[in-house]
Parts: C-alpha cells; structure tokens; sequence
C-alpha cells in the first residue's frame, strides 16, 4: 500500500480534480452506513415520531438524497456526477441505544459513488442531531463507513465483518 | 428528559423552523470533534504530505469551513446565521492511527452554532475519505460530537469526559 | 398607482438591488398562499399518504422551508436576509379537489419576506406535483399570492377576501 | 388510476430518489405554462419597460433559465440532469390583465424535464412579483401547468384544451 | 508593510475564518471596476443590443448581482454578509475598444464588501465573454481592481489615479 | 465577423440557452490564463507561504477547482456539464511582480469548457485578493483570457502569442 501515491495530488503535490475521461462508464453502485448513539429517552421519542407525527427519520431522510446530490459542492475534488437512484434506511437499536442509517447511491459513470453514500449518511445523522438536540446535546455520530461497493476497474470491495469500528 | 418537547414539530408533528425572532442576541460559541481511524500507511501518508507537499489537511480544512458557511442549506429545519469566525485544528494519533478534527464557529445570533460546528467536522473528515479512498476504502469516521458551546439562555455546556462515545 | 416607479430599476432603466440601509429593523412577517387542482384520485392518494406512510406533504413541507432560505438566490433582486422562522401548512379540499398550502416566514429586518413566503408556496405546490405527476400529469398550480404582510414602512396589509383570483 | 403506486416512495413508505438507470436515454423535451395577474396599471408598467428600458421580462427570463438548472436543488427527489436548452417566452395579455409565460426545456437523458419546465415559469412569475410588489402587492400566480411533454417511455403527451384551469 | 501578517492564518500557518465578532457594526461600501477588451467588430455589436434587443449587458447586469450575493460561498475564507444594496454600472470605449464595469456593493456589518464588489466585476466581465466568445474568443478581462472602499476602522480608501495598471 | 449573430438569444432578441442536443459529444479542452498584480512585499510573502506554511496558492487552488463546478450556476447562460478533470497552476514572477495562474479543464460533452476554465482562474486570483488584501488593497486582476480550446466543430483554437493583452 505504502507505494501507491494519493492522486489527488500532482508530482508536485498540488491538489487537483483527478482526470478521468478515460474510463469507461460503468454502473456505479456504494453502500454506506452510520449511526448515531443517544440517550434511550431520546431514541424512545424518535420511535414515537416515526409511529405517528413529528417523525424525525422522515426529515433526515430527505436532508440525506439532497445532500447526496451536492455532493460534488461539498467535497473539493469530486466529481460532479449524476446521481440515477439514492435510498436511505433507518433502524433503531434499543441495545445500543442508536439510529442506524444506510444509504445506497446508483449512478452510471467514470467515477465511484462511495462520496455520494457516505455524504448521504453523515447528513441523515447530524439532521437528527439537530431535531432531537434541544433534549440531548451529547449524541454522538460513529461508526461511519463504506460498506460495499460495486463498479470500475476495481469491481466489488465489500467491507470485512466487524473490520474498523 | 422525556417530557419536552422536540421544538421543530408543532404541536400537530409538522415540521417547522422554529421562531427565535425574540431571543436575545447574544455571542455563541460552539466546540466540535471527531475523528477518522484509519490503516497506519495511511495515516503515515497523510503526515508526510503535511510535511511537504500534497497537504490533504490543508484541502480538508477549506472544505470544512466552507461547508461551515452552508449548514444552513444542509439542515433542513436550521437557522440561517453570519458566522463571525472558523477554525479547524488537526492532530494526527499513531495510537489509535486516526485523524481527530476539532471546529470552534462562533457567531452573534439568536440561535446557537452547534451544527455548523458539526458540519465543518464532518465535511473535513468526508474530504480526507475522499483524499485517501484510493489507498484505503476501510476508513471511518467516529466520535463526531459537541465538546462545548456557549452563549443563549442555557448557557455553557461541556461534555462530560469520556461521555457517549 | 401609474406614477410610482419600479424602484428595482434605477433612472436610466438598469436593475439594481435597492439599497435598504437606511430602512428601520423591524418585525416582518408575510403570510403566503396557494393550491394544487389535481384529479380526485390523486388527491385520495395523497390523504392516504397523510394518515399512514409515504407522506407527501411531509417532503413538501421540508422542501419549502429550505427553497424559502435560498429566496434570495433565485430571485435576482431579493435582498439576503436571515429567516427566525418559517411555517407551513397544508389543507386537502374534496370540494375543489385541491391542496391548499400556506407559508408563514418571518424575519427582522430591512427588507419584507414576501418572497420567501411566496417561494416557500411555490416549492411546495411544485414538489407535490413531481411527487405525484407518474399518476396526473395535468395538476395545475394555482392561486398563489400574498394573503397578509406586517412590518416595516407600509405596516400591515391584508387581502381583501375574494380578491384577484 | 387508483392502482398505480406513488413510485417516489418505497414499498414501506419512505421517499426515495426512484432509480432511473435503466432506463433508455431519449430526446426530453417539456414545456410549461403559467400566468401572473396584475392590475392594468402594472401591466401597463411592464409593457412600458419591455419597450424601452426598466425590463422587468427580461430580468425574469434570466432568473428562471437560472432555476431550471437549479431544479434538483429545490425539489428533493428530483434528479439531477443535464439541460440541453431551455426557451423562455412571454406574452402580454390586456384583457385578463396578465403576463403569461412558457418554458420549455430539453435534454437526453433517462428522465424527464417537466419540473425544470415547471420550476423556469414559477421562478419567472414569482421574479415579475417581486420586482412589481412595490405597486401592486395582490398580484397572483395563476394556472402553472405542463403544456405538453415528450420522449422517454410514456412517449407525447399533451394538455386536452381548457383542462384543468 | 513587510511586518503584517496575512490575519487569514493562524500563527501555526493554518487557514481560518478570522474571528470579526469584536468589530464595530458600521456602514459598508466598496467600488470596484475593471474592463472586457475585445474586437471593435464585437463592441459594436454589443452597443447595437443595448439600444435594441440581445441585450448582452442587461444579462450580465444580473448575473453580477447574482453572483455579489454567493460571494462568500465562492472566496473560501471570506464571511458571510447582508448586503443592503447592489449596482453595476457598464461604460462602453470605442477608443480602447473594452466594455468597462463598476459594481458597488453596501451593507452594514463587522466586515468589508470589497470582495462581493470585486466578484461582482468579475461575473459580469465572465458573462459578457460567454454571451461573445463564439464571435470573439480572444477578449481578455482587465484592470479589475478596488477603486474606493469606506467603512470599518481603516476609513475610506481611494485608489491611486492610474496606480496599478 | 459581423454577420454572425450571438447565439445566446433568438431573433426576437431574448435570452436562451441555445439548444445543443444534436451536437456530437467530444473531449472538450480549455485552458485559460490571467495574473494578478501586487507590491513586491506582497509576492514575497506569498512566497514564504508556499515554501513554509500559510499557503495562500494552496487556499486559492481550491477556491477555483471548487467554482469550476459551479460555472453554470454563476453563468447565466451557460449550460451544466460533468468536468472529467480541472487543474490550477500557479507561477510567481518577480519581474512583474504578479501572481500567474492557469486552469485546465476537461469535459466530454457537447459544449465548450472554455467558461469552466476562465471561472477557475478569476475565482483563484479573486481568492488571492482576499487573503492579502489585509496588506495590500491595490492590487490588480489582469489578462485574465482563453489561452486555447480544443474539441467541437471548431477544433482547436490557440491565442496567438502576445494578442490582446
């Protein structure tokens, strides 16, 4: 690994928007997850909202396609792309206490999505942290990663078990 | 905690922004951090080039206050405010082989900046995925949480050590 | 009213944003709003939507809190202000088979935030129309207007019931 | 009609930017319509600066040209597209006392263009608003609709004459 | 001036939104200027639109506008800031056959407006190369620079007749 | 050259997007060029900071890549596209005491990238004038042009050594 260079970066280390006109367009497809911890009365209010109304999920899953397609406005030296597909999904863990959140983004493109997902998800979850800070400021986001990824030269790389968090 | 209320419902659980038009202006201050755990050649990558040239953290901090700037867009039920000042501070662990980021936003408003604090986190540790996902697609972002805020009527808060994560 | 000018064109014709330094910080508030006209199978649908899941009010209720906060970037005169707050509100009629939306937005400042009200309605109505235009093509946006304005110079101004549609 | 489900939301409910990837990439092509009624007296004005200078049209023209290329920022699952074109056209009308507008917008890509059709007439309303609300605050936006659509799978489509105003 | 430093980074050389939170609120006002060069054949051409239709100036009067109000998200360090009033003036010079522009830009804040009347300049001068280029791609933008400034601690500020050229 | 007509409005004179969907997609290049004129002192403390720390050219680098991707958002007229590649380089010129910088950019497409490339430049020198104008006001934008195309119909386009500055 130690040999590989960032190709952010030019010989002379300068950041730039790396060339990828050359490859070809394949179907892009990444999987990113998240969670955010929080106090058990703060995760028992948020289920209550997704039962009825006041649903915080249903906010943060919008906050999340949007940021998704902004991508490129956010992260220096994206690419722009075209977003074809995003999905975001929620779960509660009582256990541990946390929402988890998914996100999968689709595109037919030169580069990876992997941007896109994981984007997506670190929005998902400061939009709750946002709804619900006004009764628990010491939530905490972790764990957020790129789960699977399919498309390009390197094919699928998909996330060892229990790998990183 | 469990009897107050999430404020950016109404009472009928629809989301709104909330009115802060009679809250005193006062100074707000907001303190937050995470963290990207990373392979050791990466991290190893990431100091040479702060050394030298090929500066990721250099990239990753103008994309984190400029991201600052648009938590607004970001956050669907946030205020907008003018942010007074920005900093984002970076300091590298072999230990634990991450990155820790830390972003203090202060402003003069009627609403507090914990989330632009959060954003610009969250936005610099994206940027350094980005930078280093060719070398290293396992990276994850963790611990992203408020350390401290100021200002407002609840006054200064910190979080406790060792706290939530 | 013939002699009044257009004060977003200067003397000789040019459009400007008017200077409003000089104007006094008050209160302001507008109160917006406007209906989609669809089939009254759609509007079934979206009532369905409402009491359970896949709730199309709700997205469109988020969309046009955030376009309200982008008004000035879309109408190219608008002054940038910062909102304390925005409202909205949906009403489904069986009657005239339509969906009425209203948009409360509320500032202190120079400038009205008639537009941010009016924007904040229009986002909305066209967001349901993208929601549901797979199964009604022929949605029509319609009756979207001031209904009420407080604050600065001219102080309140109410619309007379029944006017101007 | 009943039958067909709401594609923008998945099988449980919750919204999702619907994939598109799959689909042939076609000749897009939406136009749109929609009027703003005014006093005679500020259509009058209007006409005046389209004659001469104080152009208030072709400020509007701007703008929405601008907000078509903007849509999938403001309406949250739309997607993102790459607008070949886009026509905007006004017409004058002293008996109804209105301006009327057309926007018509093209690409070739895998969905279509009605909402940034939609988006380019209400953005150009809602800026002839603003730059005449200083004369005429009861001014209303008025029949916004799809004219006529074309390309993709469902092929033309056209609005039946007098439908739905 | 050897002895200043350049307040935008940290004493650790690091890049920040410098605190302005401490400065006095006061009346803003920057003018700044700069020229188009270009073919004689397309001056005429642009002076031909300005009496009659095609007007290439009127477009890039708003796309100027535009443009000072997103000034902050374009400069990375720069504050965000309300303007209160934006103008942009054209002159057209046969002799040095260039299209000259002015913008001033106002608000009343803790920072100066010269970069929003600088941005200002440079949008319009971008824009009436777009508008040109597929008659004329030599045009070269020139002379945009600072003409006056007022406000804040260091007063007014006048450039130096004919310095810097 | 006369006889041309600007393609950027019909024979009415209105403002459009010109329609480019029956051009065939081609590897679109632009590279464009400008410089930035300052007080000696000043070149020389950019120089320290791109030797040490304080980097001024890093800061302005990331500024332009970033506006590259928003050109047609700032451009009214210009049509979205997909940059596959962007590079800003920077050269200190003591003799002239100026700051040169180019911008390459690279699409495939069906528009010229010319405007993504002259963007880039204006925004990294407008960046340049922000981060030293604290020490030095009177600095100057300057030859900011095309410095050659390639791709299209028209193929490639080179400005001839010395023209128009």
């Amino acid at each position: 690994m130690q040999e590989k260079s960032l190709t952010h970066f030019t010989q002379q280390g300068e950041a730039q928007m790396v060339e990828v006109g050359a490859k070809p367009v394949t179907l892009r497809r990444a999987l990113a997850g998240g969670a955010i911890r929080m106090a058990p009365a703060t995760l028992a209010r948020i289920r209550a909202g997704d039962m009825h109304k006041g649903d915080v999920l249903a906010v943060a899953r919008i906050a999340a396609i949007q940021a998704s397609k902004r991508t490129a406005e956010l992260i220096p030296l994206a690419h722009p792309l075209f977003l074809t597909g995003v999905e975001i999904r929620f779960a509660l863990d009582a256990d541990s206490s946390e929402v988890r959140c998914e996100a999968e983004a689709r595109c037919q493109g030169q580069t990876g999505v992997e941007m896109e997902a994981l984007t997506a998800v670190s929005v998902a979850l400061l939009t709750i942290y946002d709804m619900c800070k006004a009764i628990d400021r010491g939530m905490t986001l972790t764990g957020i990663c790129l789960l699977r990824k399919e498309g390009g030269k390197s094919g699928v790389w998909e996330r060892k078990p229990g790998a990183g968090q």
